[in-house]
């Protein structure tokens, strides 16, 4: 029995960024009944080798992990796959090619859903290997954006160690530190910021930033995409989704 | 490639209550990094036809759906499985015959958790389906303990469309009619309450309810006794889990 609109999500980077994830899809769809909500399958397993620490030059590949996880949301009969993790999407390319259910990727929904006149400065907070890989820069500079990165030491001090606070669930001293990478990209003159890094959003979250306020999350946008998706097929001709 | 320890929730009943149960696996396990966590396969569908609507003698039968849904996990690899939907557990007997892993019973786990001397008196929040299973007042009876149940009246002006509320994300207004049910079993003599429903605990808590702090959360107990048998697993002479 294949269960119609069935959205796999490959999770687990870290495990509770992916509940953030799951919380923003439930919270996000209009609905009034359980049965009104998104179907999802979540590989939801944070046994991955660290992907940071991968890029930086030692310990595991991550990408037999993470094309196991895909390999299971296609058995499980996914229709679509998203990867609420930034840093994951530096092995997009390999991922998208085994799995037979499309990948959305994170940074094509994001900067579509910016909509920023052509000018605008964007500042990105991110892992060293999401900014490495420039998934956001290359989108952001083909609409014409600018794109504020923050300093390598600013990276080192404040980014690296907020986001490890964060996978340990010390949420306000992680947004303490992340904080200071927004006050950063502010400071040099960013209009918006990119909260690239699924562990920032929860952090600033638990501390009431106001640098919110200014501030898109991937992951929001991913979940919002997913349900508009998700209305237009439940509404339409296909008989596996009847209107209501 | 088997995941080691993996655990299959059968979750979507409702969406939040799952989200709400994983929140609580994440975060009450004693974690340094992404890796020290519990991994999960999630299928986290909520078409499964309503199933206090069936029980009331209208709609679809749910446990084809839940079959599948079952299926799905030992596809997954799942080694063990628990249900964070007390009602769900109606069909306990016939979901527990079709999966090859073993399904860890919430009523179990929550009974052994109360740790209470007999003579003790319990209320029960719970669906009119779960209170007809009789899963709670049989494990309390065994034991000696006293079990209070809501009257028919408020279950059906409190706690009904209470739950209802929560499943359409109010939870404040939910909040506010479950916290008459318990007030009402409180009134009658109950030392300690379970919240034998799963949206009950994200309303209580939206609330900031006083009764939150002598009443036991299922979700949480079946969280924890998750958590207790990955770190006995995860540090013991399994190769597949090398101590730290």
């Amino acid at each position: 029995m294949k269960q119609p609109g069935l959205v796999g999500v490959l999770g687990g980077m870290g495990p509770l960024a992916t509940v953030d994830f799951l919380h923003k899809l439930v919270a996000l769809t209009p609905a009034a009944r359980d049965q009104d909500h998104v179907p999802t399958v979540v590989w939801n397993v944070p046994q991955v080798p660290d992907r940071q620490h991968y890029l930086a030059g030692h310990g595991a590949d991550p990408l037999p992990a993470l094309l196991a996880g895909v390999a299971a949301l296609n058995q499980a009969g996914a229709c679509r796959i998203v990867i609420p993790c930034n840093t994951a999407h530096y092995w997009y390319a390999a991922l998208a090619a085994a799995s037979a259910a499309p990948i959305l990727h994170i940074a094509d929904i994001t900067v579509d859903a910016l909509a920023l006149a052509p000018g605008a400065r964007v500042g990105l907070i991110a892992t060293e290997a999401t900014l490495a890989a420039g998934i956001y820069q290359q989108r952001l500079a083909a609409r014409g954006l600018d794109c504020l990165v923050p300093a390598p030491e600013i990276t080192r001090t404040a980014f690296t160690p907020g986001c490890y606070a964060v996978k340990r669930h010390a949420l306000a001293e992680g947004g303490a530190l992340l904080a200071q990478v927004a006050d950063h990209l502010q400071a040099r003159g960013a209009e918006r910021l990119i909260l690239a890094c699924t562990e920032v959003p929860p952090a600033l979250s638990a501390i009431a930033s106001p640098h919110l306020a200014h501030s898109i999350d991937p992951a929001d946008a991913l979940a919002r995409a997913l349900i508009a998706t998700w209305q237009k097929e439940k509404s339409g001709s296909d008989p596996d989704f009847p209107a209501r």
